[in-house]
């Protein structure tokens, strides 16, 4: 089954879009977490990181149906946090998550291959996880090494496209002289091409996309202009983006269309006052209505 | 003293420009380091990679100013190979390299500044290096926190231009709709930019550009776009690229880049018939005739 149609199922048993992203940063962590932390120390915060994703991972697994780590956030704890990385990696897959490793890795030819082999490989051990974002810069022929490890091992990849940053536009909006097409549609093109020969039941292939909520209308002509794709929608919640930017991402029938959020759901004790819950409760009323928010139901048009 | 200062009175001293890029596969590894080792076991083949770029950077040392781990065949070994990395980048350091990381990061706002902390961090501990390439592709708003982290920390970022492989121009040479010029240049005329306020005292601000040897041309024409940047020049050697090739990414005196070479130095020991030199020999004659070739006199104009 590839990595699509994995995810369109987990989707359809979960019945919702809500990817959890799991981006740990030390002064959100609750206090119980923070308090015996040696912030001197990197084991000590990756430890903390660890067991603070783990929570997120339990509470969040029965509801919706992928989680997204933020590579950045546990490279930054040295080899340590990326030890914490892959042990929630695992975590999550044994939760019956699927797993988008946001890491956004992109290089030439055989350094691409040890990427896809790093992220995509075909048994799960160390960083292997279901999927990978990629950055499409150098080139097409520095995105195939990831094509072929996504056919391959039924894994996927989402290519960035749009971003969801306010300075997305200063490359990604620029006409290129010929076509008339922006850079970002271009990059739009190429994906529509590596889907080729690979698209599965459900009519996706391996490779989607992301294009950011905090950009709806580009959202709606890159649903149109990618229709193999599945799209992962960065930008919702704390970066902005609300359910009317993101419904153009998504096809009639609910579905091909991933919506992250990470502060939003995995800090959302932090807007509840003190004593009217736990902070895991207080995660879990938030995930719940974002996956309310963004059920298929709700997003079928 | 920043980065570029650093990197110049390296070369100075060493008489080259010479990067010796650390790209460890198992498969190309002396036999007397691959013999016990265990494939199915990445912590063992993570050791390996260690033991052999320890050996390396023993060698080369003494001989050039800087190394260029390439960050994917280390994360290829997971979290194991990560710790290796660590361990590599700190021996490196050690031995009065300079150490440049090839992970080629970029993300949004606070996420590029986790990367950023974790590669040009204030203090020597993990994965903190002394530059870090950069991929621009997210925005010039994405390149800011690398940026801050550079000034702060005196470290250097390489921000990816035009680079060595061979479908590099699919999206980089595409002309940009009002200004004529290309999507590769675009990024140089931002490069220079973010230099601004930041030059040190031989001219070069912390912000260099990844050209590759392999489009000998533009490299002629971003030498002169980006007159306060170091040029990162990869894809000698093995890729292709020869010392006419590299010669118009230098100014006058000689400097003003680096020339990256990977396989062909770390393993000249596949082209010595066996008996001839012990591998450690044969790295450090094929580093000796690079660096010969890439002196700073031979380069001058």
């Amino acid at each position: 089954m590839n990595f699509a149609d994995k995810l369109i199922k987990a989707v359809s048993a979960k019945g919702n879009s809500v990817c959890v992203g799991l981006d740990p940063r030390l002064d959100n962590l609750p206090n119980e977490l923070k308090l015996n932390v040696d912030r001197s120390n990197s084991k000590s915060v990756a430890d903390a990181f660890e067991q603070f994703c783990r929570s997120v991972v339990d509470v969040v697994a029965p509801i919706v149906p992928i989680v997204k780590p933020q590579s950045a956030f546990f490279e930054a704890m040295g080899p340590a946090g990326v030890q914490a990385l892959a042990n929630v990696v695992e975590y999550a897959s044994s939760q019956n998550l699927l797993v988008l490793m946001d890491a956004k890795r992109g290089d030439i030819g055989s350094t691409a291959t040890a990427y896809a082999s790093a992220y995509l490989g075909s048994e799960r051990a160390g960083l292997v996880s279901d999927a990978l974002t990629v950055n499409p810069y150098m080139g097409v022929d520095t995105l195939e090494p990831f094509v072929d490890a996504c056919k391959g091992n039924d894994k996927g990849i989402f290519v960035l496209v749009k971003t969801s940053n306010p300075g997305s536009g200063h490359f990604q909006d620029q006409k290129l002289g010929d076509s008339g097409a922006t850079l970002f549609e271009s990059v739009a093109t190429e994906i529509e091409k590596l889907n080729e020969g690979a698209i599965g039941d459900h009519g996706y292939g391996p490779v989607g996309a992301v294009v950011g909520a905090t950009y709806p209308e580009q959202l709606v002509d890159l649903r149109k202009k990618m229709p193999h794709s599945i799209l992962l929608i960065p930008g919702f919640g704390a970066q902005g983006g609300g359910v009317d930017d993101v419904r153009g991402g998504f096809e009639g029938n609910g579905m091909g269309a991933l919506v992250n959020s990470s502060r939003g759901i995995i800090f959302a004790y932090e807007k509840v006052e003190e004593g009217q819950a736990n902070w895991q409760q207080a995660i879990e009323a938030e995930c719940r209505k974002t996956a309310e928010l963004l059920s298929v139901d709700a997003l079928k048009s």
